[in-house]
């Protein structure tokens, strides 16, 4: 990890903030406040901490704008965990391996390789692929022929990339990611299932970061895309033809299955299952273990449950689920008064 | 991809078509039908379609018999979607590497390698392993001792097959998978859990296909199953002494517990959960999403939910949850007029 | 596989049992009931099998004390299962493989490899990392930086360890697993998302097994832990800054989002999803496919669905919600009786 130490002063510059206390004080790390210690910068944001806040051994802490956090120094900002994560940006930028290709790497001669590239160990890259200037390819991963990375990607070890993808500029591939492997289309003849065509292609944007052991399956015919700026975590599975579009966020373990479209800034929980065809509006929220049958439209929103309802709605359906006991009880109660008010008439009767 | 230019005639006489227009109209590739231009074939089955079909700039489209498509030249077949998925076949083949053995493979010397097999980069292969003619294990994978693997089999990059496994002809593992690992079985001690012994093997029947980073595990005694032509999605889990038929198609994120039995044709969706020693007979259906007990037997038709009930059963009882805040309603109301009777008989009672 | 002959009264000893038959006789396996022969010793535990037991044509069975088991050799021990389990230990040892380095591998030069170390072909170690005695890194795993690995560890293929990670004793790591990834946290800015600073590291503790292509992802600030004795099955998630307890049982494709604390002891099932900052106490059981929201509480005992609940009052309400289309009729029946009541009531009146 690196220790690139920077001022009081040049961290709140970087941020836009204003510092109460010594600028001149020398910040090494970022750190949580329970265990920060000398020269580490930690953050607060909600007012029940403040107190907490003030015992902080941090050599600086980030606060909200006129927060009573009593510390030696401080910066105050609108946003202290966005400024938090941007001094992390600087103080601990992503390690950067010395440029070079290692002996064993496999690189078909045709291959481009731009200024100031890391090639690892055991790497693959196959016949025309072009790799962009500062991209890191670490040891194993394997790079298909015809396929296109941007500037200033991390390829993580063992790493798939299959032919004919094409990769942005700072995208972040995890360990153990798949891109460009068949789609998951058969269609059933007298003997059994015969693929159906899986010779499209993967997109995947600008600033994108994949999750270890993700999966990003080509499409069937044209392309499967993750727009700019997407965040996919662990073991998320992208089927063929999906559009991801830009700033989308999606938890571990979601499955989304063929020609889904989610468009911008959505938020999509863990373990979330799409059937195929489904569009999801820009800005809906979709949260975790929800089930969405295919063809659906998903408007902005908070969604829940499997099949998906509106939060409230689904909030107040399980409300009444768990009420079934008493109104079963009440059902009962009220046919034992109808049935003394039956006795009583047919007595009245008589 | 390939470029391998085909007549219209030909591929006709391939699907057993009947050609309405120019047979010696060049096809190279197959395509969707609003993206397909010259040299392109595409295919159109729902009648809904067929005024858009009439517009497309293919050279040829597929259509069912007697459809009413106008276009310059169609094939009419009876299944269209399979016509177009066998043309693609024979326009696009899979990608065939010149057969050489990559001089970085590490092969152990007692291997039998078979003729016109494709080793790529990094690849290890243990001893006494076979290897069939025109298989292809492509760089980084990772194949045990003892392992059998069959003729026209593609192992993609960074595939796992542990010691023993069998694998027949014609299979397809995708980038990632692990083939023969430890099945999940510990018995509690005094100490803390000692591993069952697992010590059986696998075997993958012919025509089979794992998505990527998919995992079937080894026997605990005896084996798993993998039966011919049944196809996989990506990151699915079969535990140890699974046994799975033929022609079954499970869905991308499906989890199956040790001692599961799936019979030949079923089709099992997406994120779908198995409790170990079920047994799935021939022919059922089970949706995406769904739980099943430990033990349960699941009878032929379609089954939804969790825990799974026939699909009829299912939708019943959700409209029934969704009315219920009407039965709430009608209830509270049914019981205002019971407390009018009431009051109405106590006044002329007095 | 091994071929280890021990002879029945060795194996009885091992395990504190008594031997009613020939001693002397040669077990060379472990083996199922019903497919076990000669020179294979099975076992049974429950009464009902006793019958089926009697027919094995195993050299030798372990059952429960005084069993009646009419076979000529068997071995009587309180836990016939763990019994069992115990002697495949002796029986079928892990592969030892024969301590060497492949030419192939690439280790920095001050990385420190203990004593009898197998590393396999296209292994690659990191700068100052170390590897403990008799542990096998088979070929194509890679250990990152500063990595520490303990002894008798078995890291299979293709598994990567990410820099600073720290690795106990005796830990087994299956084909594909990921540990030390970056965690999944972003922070909203203006432009799109800033990754949350992931800068902590993760801790395998002592006898862990971690199934084939399981996440393990560091800590965004501190650590990652993963407790002595503690067992994931296949393709597991774990986010960053978790804290898993000490004999922990996880069934495959469970996901378990950051800051989740689970306490010694507790079983959870497969495809189990955890929200952030859940504190599972020690001795809970939680089912398969349960969902936990947010910060939530699990206290021991046995838990079950969406959101989570104990497992008799799922049970409960899911008997209600089956009745619901009962309760409907009945309030239509009840319904139809207050009417008549009303006429009745009013014609009274007339």
């Amino acid at each position: 990890m690196s220790l690139t130490a920077k001022r009081v002063s040049e961290l709140a510059t970087h941020v836009a903030g204003r510092v109460l206390g010594d600028g001149d004080v020398s910040i090494f790390r970022v750190a949580g406040l329970d265990s920060a210690g000398e020269g580490e910068i930690a953050y607060v944001e909600e007012e029940r901490l403040f107190a907490d806040a003030s015992k902080t051994r941090a050599s600086c802490v980030i606060t909200p704008v006129g927060a009573d956090v009593r510390v030696p120094c401080r910066i105050e900002v609108k946003n202290p965990k966005l400024a938090f994560a941007l001094m992390a940006e600087v103080l601990h930028p992503p390690k950067q391996r010395r440029p070079e290709t290692h002996h064993t790497a496999v690189i078909a001669p045709d291959a481009k390789i731009g200024d100031a590239v890391f090639i690892g160990a055991f790497v693959c890259i196959g016949e025309n692929a072009i790799v962009g200037n500062r991209t890191q390819i670490r040891a194993g991963a394997k790079i298909g022929d015809h396929v296109r990375i941007g500037n200033d990607c991390v390829i993580h070890p063992n790493v798939f990339v299959e032919d004919g993808v094409s990769i942005g500029n700072g995208v972040i591939l995890h360990a153990g990611v798949v891109i460009g492997a068949d789609g998951f289309g058969y269609v059933r003849g007298e003997m059994g299932y015969h693929k159906f065509p899986q010779i499209g292609t993967v997109v995947i944007e600008d600033d994108v970061e994949l999750g270890a052991n993700t999966c990003v399956d080509r499409a069937a015919l044209g392309r499967t895309r993750i727009g700019r700026g997407t965040k996919l975590d662990n073991m998320v599975h992208v089927g063929h033809n999906c559009d991801i579009g830009e700033r989308v966020v999606i938890a571990a373990q979601t499955g989304i299955s063929g020609s889904v479209t989610i468009e911008d800034d959505c938020v999509i929980g863990g373990q979330v299952g799409f059937g195929d065809h489904i569009r999801v509006q820009s800005g809906a929220i979709i949260g975790s273990k929800a089930g969405i049958l295919p063809g659906k439209i998903v408007r902005p929103g908070v969604w829940w449950g499997i099949p998906i309802q509106p939060l409230d709605e689904y909030k107040r359906l399980n409300a009444h689920i768990s009420r079934l006991p008493h109104v079963r009880q009440e059902l009962k109660e009220l046919t034992e008064r109808v049935k003394m008010l039956e006795n009583e008439l047919r007595q009245n009767e008589e």
